[in-house]
């Protein structure tokens, strides 16, 4: 491959812009597994779904047809503000490395949400606007998703009410006021403004919350509420349909400077940046049209994909939501505490569990330490801070530039480098002062989560 | 001016970068007056400048003739992982206000730094590499200018040692990890490291340290350890001559989009990042080529330029640096502590204070909240939360974009939009909670700077 005349920054013009999603379930031939009523175990009909989700939201999450989905004039207009995002040529990388491989990196850390999530945000309000709700409520742990959603409502002047876990409330105040400056109405999760944030606290008096608390809490404001519905920025199937921007304009990139990708990875929590990324190559490969390795990276301490159980369970822990089949710890499986950074999810998305199920994509659990140093390396080679979450798609595409060295190949790797670590200084100062330390859950401590899947036969 | 077509973000290609600094001072008839000795009184010497800062920078500094200085290869390729920065197009800005005026702006605050200081950090620690030394020192308050030169040291494996203002240090943990995983030495300042930190810390038991004293021991420690210099992120000829990129990268996307801007406007501190957006403009204003109307903004509370005298003043309060002729409040002159963000330098670039004196710029003072006033409405639009720096140029932009929309003339303004608000949320928290204050100084207030301006005849 000959790079030697490459920019650094591989920016798409405007007008090369993708104009669809790309759904890759179009191309499944197994296709994920539907979500389930809990109290029926019959796939969610259009109508059951429609208190809490918008309608047109909804028929993008059942439609497993329909390749192109045309995306919006009002939100390729709110694209056009942050995207094309680059894809980045990681040459100081290389060169400290000093590995034959090639290494680019699609950022989508350079907005005010700080990642990716504003690619499905902007879609989600456009959406609820279009069908003339007053608002929507939504649940944040670490903030990357409020901060996104917030973004989106005050550009559609849509009423966004964020309940948001309340040790990140108390410990990630900045998150919160970038959320306020936006117009949102943020609460520390659990509160006494709904029934289940009231019998929480009443159980458990001084909690500091959880995401899965949040969800329960956001949902019942949502379906509570005339005008309100309820929206969520990963693990859905429409998500995974909106974040394939980041796929397609790769692609795009890719083809105008003649780059063939060996390698593409991306870290995976609910799965909204690596199901975006991959979409379009997967496409191509599920048509048997090229082959790529996607590696999908998640936390040693929180393994959905390397140690969990492909199966349905709930979405969340007080179980409000519906059921998903996917790869799961187990609704009450929590990460130890000691894990930094976001990819804390318990599950992972149907369309992902489906594919590496069906053994087209790999995955690489790794320790948060290793982590660190390569977000550390990261940052003081190419400038850029990464979030936590992004840095572990960096290790491992570092792990395999050095084998690449081994081996004398010359493989060209993508990242999906979701975004920037600078909410997240608190993990890098432990990093920075010595005092973080690895965790990975013993057989037991997981046993706990799975002991709680319901056996749902399907 | 036909604009129809044109994209949102007015990206340079990577070969249309410019390859030279663009020197004003070889256009100006009245050169800046020269920095001189506060014992002698006299013009400095390159030798007397040596013990402090780097050789090649010196001769920047002193060089009043050369109009374009060469980006050496080292600079212009780390300028590619972050420049060309982008000149957007404000279309939902002017829409929300509703406005014939066009507006546009050049963000430098997509990189870790959040803040155009990376353009002179990395010529600093190139040259100061090239030199053969060691490490250099410097101060930082908010932080900004620290973390850019963290990141430039990093890049070079130059050793970097950051004295930061103590409350800062303390209020703004997370900038200092950002310099920490930079690898940087952070300090709080006062420290007991140096003479003049232990001198200090002991006349003031318990101080929080200032801009001033921090200036003092960086200093301090470059002339007295062994292959060490002193650097600074504003105020000197050298930084706004590395600043030039701004405005050179801004006039090339003007020819490239047919852009005729009237009103160019940027926040003025120390003047780093006006000067550097100014220069080329300013150039053919001074050669009589073309006019511009050139606005600096400063807060109502800091007012240099448009309360300040124009006279030699010492740059630190700690009376160790020479003296510089320029806008001035008296180097004993402190912003009221309630006035958040940047821009509290009681001085002002000598270039950019001998071109307001000869009538080539305005200048304006606004009010802090009416500037997050702007910084909100800004956000809301058009997706960036600015730093409360920029948004002061934000504020003048829309004060002159509305008197467009009254006299129904289509003037287009460029605001300078020098980097991101992320790690000012404290500010913004006070703005949201409407608990953010203005503070106007009284005569009598900055009298007592104006006291110790010492007299110099010249």
């Amino acid at each position: 491959m000959e790079l030697k005349n490459l920019p650094y920054k591989l920016y798409l013009d405007e007008s090369e812009m993708p104009s669809t999603w790309y759904n890759v379930r179009a191309d499944m031939k197994n296709k994920p597994a539907p979500l389930i009523h809990p109290a029926t175990l019959q796939p969610l009909k259009f109508e059951e779904m429609q208190p809490i989700f918008c309608d047109e939201l909804i028929k993008q999450e059942l439609d497993n047809d329909t390749r192109y989905i045309e995306i919006p004039e009002e939100i390729l207009n709110f694209y056009k503000m942050y995207r094309p995002s680059p894809l980045t040529h990681a040459v100081f990388l290389e060169k400290a490395l000093d590995t034959p491989a090639h290494i680019f990196y699609k950022f989508e850390g350079n907005n005010t949400s700080g990642s990716h999530k504003l690619n499905s945000a902007i879609a989600q309000a456009y959406y609820a606007k279009k069908q003339g709700l007053k608002g929507v409520t939504t649940e944040t742990g670490a903030g990357q998703w409020g901060t996104a959603l917030s973004m989106a409502c005050a550009f559609f002047k849509l009423d966004c009410k964020v309940f948001m876990v309340k040790v990140s409330y108390e410990q990630k105040p900045f998150r919160r006021e970038v959320m306020r400056t936006y117009g949102a109405e943020v609460t520390p999760s659990p509160s006494m403004n709904t029934n289940v944030g009231r019998k929480i606290n009443a159980e458990h008096p001084g909690t500091t919350g959880s995401l899965g608390c949040a969800i329960s809490e956001a949902v019942e404001v949502a379906v509570s509420s005339e005008g309100y519905r309820y929206v969520l920025g990963s693990v859905l199937n429409q998500v995974l349909l909106h974040q394939s921007i980041i796929g397609l304009e790769t692609k795009k990139a890719c083809e105008k400077f003649g780059i063939k990708p060996d390698i593409i990875v991306g870290c995976a929590g609910g799965g909204s940046n690596l199901g975006g990324l991959i979409a379009p190559f997967m496409g191509e490969k599920l048509r048997g049209e090229a082959d790529y390795k996607f590696i999908a990276v998640e936390p040693a301490s929180c393994p959905s994909f390397t140690r969990g159980k492909f199966a349905y369970d709930f979405c969340d822990t007080g179980k409000v939501c519906p059921m998903a089949k996917m790869y799961t710890l187990g609704h009450d499986f929590i990460p130890s505490p000691n894990h930094a950074g976001g990819l804390r999810y318990h599950g992972m998305s149907s369309v992902l569990s489906q594919l590496y199920h069906d053994g087209y994509m790999e995955a690489r659990a790794v320790e948060q330490t290793k982590v660190f140093e390569a977000a550390e390396q990261f940052a003081r080679t190419e400038g850029i801070l990464p979030a936590p979450e992004s840095s572990h798609a960096i290790r491992v595409a570092i792990d395999e530039a050095l084998k690449c060295k081994e081996t004398g190949e010359e493989k060209t790797i993508i990242i999906g480098l979701t975004g920037t670590g600078y909410f997240d200084m608190l993990a890098y100062e432990q990093f920075n002062n010595g005092t973080m330390t690895d965790y990975i859950p013993t057989d037991d401590d997981l046993a706990v989560g799975f002991a709680k899947i319901p056996n749902v036969a399907k």
